[in-house]
Parts: C-alpha cells; sequence; structure tokens
C-alpha cells in the first residue's frame, strides 16, 4: 500500500518506552489468575442500566456540554460523604477530580510530582501498573521492608535518613495501605499512624493508594493514613473498578486544594464518560451497600478457595499470604525458583500469573507470583491452582 | 482542620503549568458562545439507552474485564469502516487507538512526539486546546499563512525552507483539514495533495485533526489528508464528541502500526468507558445516517440565523466565515479591538465568546472572536448576537 515507508523512530520524543514486544502480553488463558478482575456474574449491568435511564431523564442533556473540569459535582458530593463515612475523610467536593479509573490518578500525581531522577519510596513488593508509570518518568524506586502490616516505619526512618545523609531529597512515599497489592498486607491503626508520623518527620507526602479499601472481607475497617493527617500532606486515590467494574473506566483522586489546582491544569477535557458517572452514581446511591456486601460474601468464599488449593498442593513448600481482602494471593516458592522465566512455558499450557518480577521496584522478586482469583469460577480456581503446582514441580521451582 | 499546611509548591515538577487563576473560566452565562457543544435537543438519550442494554445482554459481562488496551474490538472494526467509507481511508482496526475524546487522542500524539524546544508547524489560527497541551509540552508554535481552504502550500514550503536554512527540522504539522477550528476554512482536494506534497518533500509528518468532518452541511466531501498519503506518514484523529455527545468521552487516533505501538506503551489503563463504546456502537450501527442528516440540518440552519445576525448586527463592519460545516463562525472585528480585554465585562452581562487571543499561536489575534452556535436556540443566537454587537460598540471595539 506504502509506496516508501516514513520512518517515525527518530522522532518519538525522550523518555517514551519502547513499544512492548509483540505476544507478550498476549490474551488470556484458561486458568488465567493474572489480572485483578473483579466478579462477572456480580456484575451488576441490569441495576446500573435501570439506574441509567434515571439520569438521562433528569439529566441527559447536559451530555452535550464538557463535563465539570474535576467531574460531576453531585458524584463528588456523593464520594465526599462516602470517604467520610467508611475512611474517616474530611474532604469537600472541590477536593476530588473524578479520573477515568484509580489508573489514571496515579498518572496523574507521578506527572504532577516527578522530576527525571527524582527518588520515589514504597513497599518492597507493589503495584506494577504505578511502577511502570513512575518508571516512564524517570523515577528512581526505593523499595521499603515490609511485613503483614505493610512498611515497617523504622525502615522508612532508615532510608529517609540514608537519602539525606546523601543530599536526596524522597518526593513522595507511594502506599496502599489496605489490602496492599500484590502482597494483601493490611495496615494496622497504628502502624497507619507512625508511617505517616516518619514521613512529616522528614517533610515528605504520602501518596495513599486506596483503590481496594471497598473489599473488605475480615477484619476490622480502618481509617484512611489521609484521615489521621492534620497537615495536608496525604494524596489520596481510588477506584469504583473493584465494585462496579473496570470496564466503567471511573477512579479519583482527593488532594489538598493546592494540589487539585495543579492537577486541573494538566487535567483538562480528561474527565471520565458521564455515562459511566451517572450509571455508577445513580446505581451506588441505591444499591451501595448490598451490593458491596454481596461482593464481600463472593471474594471471601473465592480466597478461601483459593487459599485452601495452594495449601494442598504446594503445601510447606510455599508461603502463602491469606489476605482479609482484595482479589489475590502472594506466593513465596522455594529460593531459586524464577517464575518469570517459565511463564511463556505456562501461558501455553493456558495457565496465566503475575511473576514477581513485575512486582519489585528491583524487577528482582524472581521467586514469587501473584494470583488473582477475583474473576475465576470456584472450579477454575482449585483446577488452576493445582495444575499451576504440578506446572511448577515439573519445571523444577517446586522441590 | 490542618495544625500545619503541607508545601507543596517546590514538589511540582517542572513543566507543570501554575493553576489557572480563581474564576477565569467561570461556569456557562445566558448568551454563551464560548464553546463548540452539539445540540441538547437531538442528544440520542432513548437510542443510546436501548443500544446499551442491548450491549449489555450480549456482552456487559466483560466489563468486569480490563478493556482492549487498543479498545473495543468490534468498535474499532466499525470505524475502520466508518473511515474507509467517509473519509477514503484505509486503516485496518489494528492501526486503530479508542481515546476519550479526540482531546486525549491530541495529547497522546504531542507527548509521543514532543520533546521540549522543538518546532511545530499549525495554521494561523488554531485550536487553543491543542495549542495549550503543544505549549505545555514546551512546543514552539509556527503558524501558516491560510486562506478559505486553509494552509497555503508555499508559506508551508518557505516556512519549512526558512527553518531548514536555520538548522531546525520541524517536528510535525498539525492541521484541520476540515472545518478547521476556529476559522472554518475548508480544504479542497487539491490543495490537500499540495500540503501532503510539501509535507514529504520535507519530511515532515502531519497530524490530521478530522474531529468535525462529519457534521458538513454544505459542500462536497472531501477525503482525509491521510487517505491521500503513500507514505504512512499522516497521524489521524476523530471524535464521537460532536456526532453523539462530549459527555461519551470518546474519540480515537488511526495512524501507521509502529506509531500504534509507540502509543500503546503510553497509553496503559486509559481507555475510553465500555458503557460509552457500547452504547455509541450499538446505535450508530443502527442509526448512524439518520442521526447525523438530523444534525446536519439542525447546524445549518443554527448557522444560517448566525450568519444572518452577525450580517444584522455588525454588517460590514467585520468580516464573518460562513462555514460549510462544524460549530462556529470567526468573526473579524476592526484593526485595534481587543476581544479579551473585554471579555470579563461581557460575562458579567451574561455573554460569552472565544476571544481571538486564544486561537493564535502568538497569542495575539486580539481583533478577532469565535462563536459557537451549536448548542443555543436559534432565538438565543439572534438575541446573543444583537448583544454583543451592542456591547462591542458601547465598548469602542465595533465603529
Amino acid at each position: 500500500m506504502a509506496s516508501r515507508t516514513f520512518d517515525f523512530t527518530d522522532r518519538i520524543a525522550k523518555g517514551i518506552p519502547s513499544p512492548p514486544k509483540a505476544g507478550s502480553a498476549g490474551g488470556r488463558v484458561k486458568y488465567d489468575f493474572t489480572t485483578a478482575f473483579p466478579d462477572p456474574d456480580s456484575f451488576p449491568a441490569d441495576g446500573l442500566l435501570e439506574a441509567l435511564g434515571q439520569a438521562l431523564k433528569a439529566e441527559g442533556k447536559d451530555l452535550v456540554y464538557y463535563p465539570h473540569p474535576q467531574g460531576h459535582p453531585v458524584m463528588r458530593e456523593f464520594l465526599a460523604e462516602k470517604l467520610a463515612r467508611e475512611r474517616g475523610m474530611k474532604v469537600s467536593p472541590d477536593q476530588i477530580i473524578l479520573t477515568t479509573g484509580s489508573g489514571q490518578a496515579v498518572a496523574r500525581y507521578v506527572e504532577l510530582l516527578t522530576d527525571p531522577g527524582d527518588t520515589i519510596l514504597l513497599e518492597k513488593f507493589s503495584y506494577s501498573g504505578t511502577m511502570g508509570i513512575m518508571r516512564r518518568h524517570g523515577a528512581k524506586l526505593v523499595g521499603m521492608e515490609m511485613d503483614s502490616e505493610g512498611i515497617l516505619p523504622e525502615a522508612l526512618d532508615e532510608t529517609l535518613n540514608d537519602l539525606e545523609a546523601k543530599g536526596v531529597r524522597a518526593k513522595f512515599i507511594y502506599t496502599i495501605p489496605t489490602f496492599q497489592n500484590p502482597t494483601g498486607a493490611d495496615m494496622g491503626l497504628q502502624r497507619r499512624q507512625d508511617v505517616l508520623a516518619v514521613s512529616q518527620k522528614h517533610g515528605v507526602p504520602i501518596f495513599e493508594d486506596d483503590c481496594y479499601a471497598d473489599l473488605r472481607f475480615a477484619g476490622e475497617s480502618l481509617p484512611a493514613i489521609q484521615s489521621l493527617d492534620d497537615e495536608g500532606s496525604v494524596l489520596y486515590c481510588g477506584s469504583f473498578s473493584k465494585i462496579v467494574a473496570p470496564g466503567m473506566r471511573l477512579g479519583f483522586m482527593a488532594a489538598p486544594q493546592p494540589v487539585i489546582e495543579s492537577v486541573k491544569a494538566i487535567h483538562l477535557g480528561a474527565t471520565p464518560s458521564q455515562f459511566s458517572v451517572l450509571a455508577t452514581l445513580y446505581y451506588l446511591r441505591d444499591h451501595l451497600d448490598e451490593h458491596v456486601q454481596e461482593l464481600r460474601d463472593i471474594f471471601r468464599a473465592k480466597k478461601d478457595t483459593a487459599v485452601a488449593a495452594v495449601g494442598e498442593h504446594m503445601g510447606s513448600r510455599v508461603e502463602c499470604s491469606n489476605p482479609d481482602g482484595g482479589l489475590y494471593l502472594w506466593v513465596k516458592l522455594p529460593e531459586g525458583a524464577n517464575t518469570a522465566a517459565v511463564l511463556s512455558k505456562a501461558r501455553e499450557r493456558q495457565m496465566g500469573y503475575g511473576p514477581g518480577t513485575n512486582f519489585s521496584p528491583g524487577q528482582d522478586a524472581y521467586n514469587y507470583l501473584r494470583l488473582c482469583y477475583g474473576h475465576l469460577t470456584h472450579e477454575t480456581i482449585r483446577e488452576g491452582i493445582a495444575r499451576i503446582a504440578r506446572f511448577f514441580e515439573e519445571e523444577g521451582l517446586l522441590k
């Protein structure tokens, strides 16, 4: 079709990552524990459609206008109330910006704060998507030691002292305190207070990613770190992906007013779909509690199935998380195992998982894997984990 | 509430623009010609809701999975066929990425291609939103002389020669060939071929923003510049904002495969709402032609009303465009007038318009204004233009 082919290679801006290699991700496989999808059978299609119908009757014509730059005002009021009630937070609707999922919220905060070479602190294991965005902005990622309650305050303090001694000021601390991705760590109240106190002592802001907080199926609900902060040093984001659906592409940022004003300057025209906003708002206004309760029951049961299957097929050869919420297990294989090295072979055999290297700042957590169970049936969870265990045995990862 | 207030000022990354001043934009006013909104009464709420209902029955459960990174495959097939039929383009669905409006498409291309200090060529008057994104990436904007058919090929050639003589390689040429925003210029076929030929002679790619192409209400439909290109040097974007609604936040990019692969590396998780995609796809599959025909009739009539009102109230003291499509008029007042300087006073009196300075690369088109008529009633158009004319007379802009 083209007589010559224009070469864009030397037109691409600096810092744009190379395209992913063809076939590196691939489609879904039969036993696919790769991604933290929610449950397809509890997607409330009828309820959302009915809610959207009501909304369009009430305010449908407004769709021809560009949405408010921070997103639908009534949705922001709804969110401010939800955050106050469930997360102990005091934010006004003016301090909220709606985004197309929490991924966009993360991207905005990182873009806003990160110059190339900046140092960002985060949990020793963290979410691959966020780290990809940070790397794209040229950040240096420094992982903190953690336990089942997340970042160790003393490790944070020590790292910040070391950096300061070298003349380096960390730009911010990224943490997922509730059902941390991938480890499932759940930060207790004292730990939240301690981590915040260390961050404030060093004058380093916290970016709190709270997108799994709705999905608690055991243990006591804990307030957001943001709610404990009296200095306005915590940036916050959340999501509707897990309680409605990722396909809605709906999340949000909540931050001190000056930060919100700066975000607005780079967020022009990037507001989410009003169809998603209206359907979600009108639906959740009437059904939030019952729907989330249904999801919690579903995910608790699936988690139990997944933990039992790991116990049955991998047993004491592994360490496995047993989280009180979220959509994934974090499994540590014996030293020397390399889950990334055998992933493409696993995928050929219809098994998928998140290799540990995706979740570590140094890309070196070779003997770990993340197993997402939220979207799979109990049968597929049992059968899939059995197959993965057998596969790891054959490949010499589980001895 | 806060005992101290954390200061984020020195945490903000370089290149982030200052927050807009409070109240600089404000809400909508009664006679508001500021923004290119479509017509509220022709927003097909019922049709979209019915279409969404069908779609959710057929594929609703897929919403719990993250959408395909390039967007819904069947929507991309639909678009590839639409672009072939209406714009003469040969692009495969794999060469399309869905975006949250054409604003996001513009942002992606600019981010992909622009290093600070790069030179971008564009029409002498151009779209404010795009220029804002370009400036944010540190680009130097160079406006080309234009007439009612858009960029003059000889001006383009001369500018490129001048730049080359100075050792400057322009990064790309940004053009809106069809119903150019703000001028309404409509590039004829010969002009499209000539502009493309000059760009190819100099080895500079074209970014063709075609988001008004559907809204032709007079004259012959002309193929996209992309369709005339045999080198793969044209990047293309379009939108559903004008034929469905901006609130859907739905647009797209179409580009040569290597460019698409690079965009994917920076577009992770940024796909539009599947509610918007499904409703739009299922609706337009059945109703595209009839709905667009209805819109054309509506906008033709409103444009005639607006042109007549400018003629009646501003007469020969101004030059006014009379476009064959789009949603706006471009009006030149006598030399010495400054439409930006009196805008806040106009807004206090419930009149809004786009000052010329917003639409010129040098921010110096003082005696111009853009009038968007798409969302207003005939009565508001007539009354509003009469009021604006009177106001300009009082302020000494129209003598």
